[in-house]
């Protein structure tokens, strides 16, 4: 498999004012190519840096895109850096320059003098035209790396690779693919799924296994080199197996699936409906569920009862239990799925209530504890769980909608599929 | 003024099917300590690029700042990728060890024998104790250059970073001092704010003055450069203040500010409660509303009437209203809104309904159309917007719940403040 480094060029950047978003697009279309990038690298305007950062990108690498510093004012530096890192002089390329004159004038405008910069490369470069603004790339190499410098605007950037990169790598490539697959799972701890997976997840293996954790969900990451996209494809799905098969229903989708979508998928699988009663949460488990097109097959609805009185009004939560246990308690949280239940007309109900901080907390209830409840349509029970009080509050909220949304799927998985 | 380097350490980064967040995150942390970030790095979790990137990455700077690699699996390599480059070997920490081991006990779970590995630090390093998770930082020199290594969890980073490093970085970074502020703006088009700002967003003025535009929200960012903290925040205030007399109410809010926090602050500052009624939007506004702590002194709750039945029979749409005119419609978002202010008890009440997409759109009716109505206490409307078919679902949910938050911004502030 060939290797890339990716090279964004630009203060607002390295200042980390603007999110470079040119190097994960690189990234991925190489990928998709079969070019694994193994670092990407983000340098300022400035002379020094540049210049130890092009030393950098170009060790043990096959291929390096570089986007950025090709503009025609004063901190754009990387013509001068790619010539002085190749020891040559900068020279006149007359085919750029006549471009760059048809660009203005197709907008009716004199090509201002400051554009005439554009038109020079390093003298060993080939130029590479660009289709939708006045930058040209530059293609050349350093050693044994070929090297690909585009414009930092984005659509241009996209429009050139595409057209003139992307067929250069894809031969280079011949045929070495990696693909890459994510499997989402809830509910087993990273040191578990760990443990379940160390052999697979053993450096130098191929397909490559390795994990990451973000509140609650752990998602297993697998990536796959081969000769053709179908044998990475079958080295894929086999590792997918082994993992399925070592982690269960703890695997609840792939790539960009959420644990909504998994939920909507086992509900439509057993022709049932959910509704939601939501407080800490706020509208966020509905929010989810409706961010799958088509959830209304499923989804019919729900009460956001931040207020008490809604509590009792709408979801018909007895005041002397809110009263008595207060309004984070099992007892509160079941009486919501149950009136959600009830008040939607839905086959399922979950309801959430808890502190999601930062003030609100007490020894007894401290921020971070939550209750769920759920209404099925045999019966009702009701959770509490601990999310610690260090996380913030939209971390506390995630996590409670994230395992509102477990507890219906552990529910629905209990019960046989129609299909 | 001290130069920073920041190391972000994922192959699932590297490949482009995540986007770092971290890196912008600190290099703005730096920036407003008076700290420039020189050079970002990002590689995969492999030990030849690792090593690699960490000598380039200390190349002329003050400061390295880590994140990501510090977890309990074997591809975790952070520790030992330091170790190495500062010639030492590992060593068992008995104090982090005895933290990690109080973060599961604080959760009621024994400590995984894999986590123990989280306990190891270089030699000459000192660990940073982590107060959200269990991955310790580490503290050490590499010949000049300081450097901090933090876990890749946002949230656990940005705790760490702020106890830990920041009081080290900004004593270390001694009066040069780069602060900016963002104003946040909605209901005046970008080309309209960068006309009444044309000369404050000229090249090369300090303060600087920029916008972008998200979704609806122009933000104008400005950035200013001084000697000392106070006088960056002097002419911070200075063009904030010239901002807001050109742009006036259109400013909602700076900083961390949230269209939602807005309208918050205008209910407190009246005294009135609001509630909703979502259709397409599922819960994201109710969602939006509820981030900010302290949202339940004006937000009582909603209904999430995703179902036609659930417009019916809790907000009281008459089954005639829904058949003459469709669920996405006028007549129909005004009674949504009247019903639930009227089943919520609040004074003011917002309701949405449209066509989010992709599917269900129709010539008449296309995606992108979204009707929004607004019960105040003396009088019901409803407007319709088309906010274009090309967004995704998620971008047309997010416009239509901000122009529904708008919608009753801009209701408040026609009506007298009580304070």
């Amino acid at each position: 498999v060939q290797h890339a480094a990716i090279l964004s060029i630009g203060s607002e950047l390295a200042l980390g004012r603007v999110i470079d978003t040119n190097a994960p697009w690189l990234a991925a279309r190489c990928a998709a190519l079969g070019i694994r990038t193994v670092r990407q690298l983000t340098v300022a305007d400035d002379r020094a840096p540049l210049r130890t950062a092009l030393a950098h990108a170009v060790v043990d690498v096959d291929v390096l895109l570089i986007t950025g510093g090709l503009g025609p004012t004063d901190d754009d530096l990387t013509r001068q850096a790619l010539a002085d890192a190749a020891g040559q002089p900068l020279v006149d390329d007359p085919a750029s320059r006549a471009q760059i004159a048809a660009f203005f004038a197709r907008r009716n405008r004199d090509m201002p003098p400051q554009n005439t910069v554009q038109a020079l490369r390093p003298a060993s470069a080939t130029p590479i035209e660009n289709t939708c603004g006045t930058a040209p790339g530059i293609r050349m190499a350093l050693g044994s790396v070929a090297v690909f410098a585009l414009p930092g605007v984005p659509f241009e950037m996209h429009a050139m690779f595409e057209r003139e990169v992307a067929p250069v790598l894809a031969a280079a490539a011949r045929g070495a693919v990696l693909r890459s697959r994510d499997l989402h799972t809830y509910g087993v701890p990273e040191p578990e799924v760990g443990a379940r997976l160390a052999d697979l997840m053993q450096r130098g293996r191929n397909p490559e296994v390795g994990t990451s954790a973000d509140l609650g969900v752990i998602t297993v990451r697998i990536n796959a080199a081969a000769d053709t996209p179908a044998a990475a494809d079958d080295l894929l799905d086999a590792a997918e197996a082994e993992v399925r098969h070592r982690l269960g229903s703890a695997v609840y989708g792939r790539d960009g699936a959420t644990l909504a979508a998994a939920v909507g998928a086992a509900l439509v699988a057993r022709g049932r409906t959910l509704a939601t009663a939501e407080s800490c949460t706020g509208g966020l488990i509905g929010q989810l569920l409706t961010e799958t097109p088509g959830s209304s097959a499923y989804y019919v609805g729900g009460i956001v009862s931040y207020a008490n009185e809604i509590k009792q009004n709408l979801l018909g939560v007895a005041s002397d239990v809110l009263a008595t246990h207060g309004a984070v308690s099992e007892p509160v949280a079941a009486a919501m799925a149950r009136g959600a239940r009830a008040a939607c007309g839905a086959d399922y109900a979950v309801a959430v209530t808890g502190i999601a901080g930062p003030g609100g907390g007490t020894t007894e209830k401290p921020v971070g504890l939550v209750c769920i409840g759920l209404a099925t349509p045999n019966a009702v029970d009701a959770a509490t769980y601990h999310f610690g009080s260090d996380p913030p509050r939209h971390a506390i909220r995630l996590r409670a909608a994230r395992m509102a949304l477990h507890r219906v799927r552990q529910a629905l998985l209990a019960v046989r599929s129609e299909s």
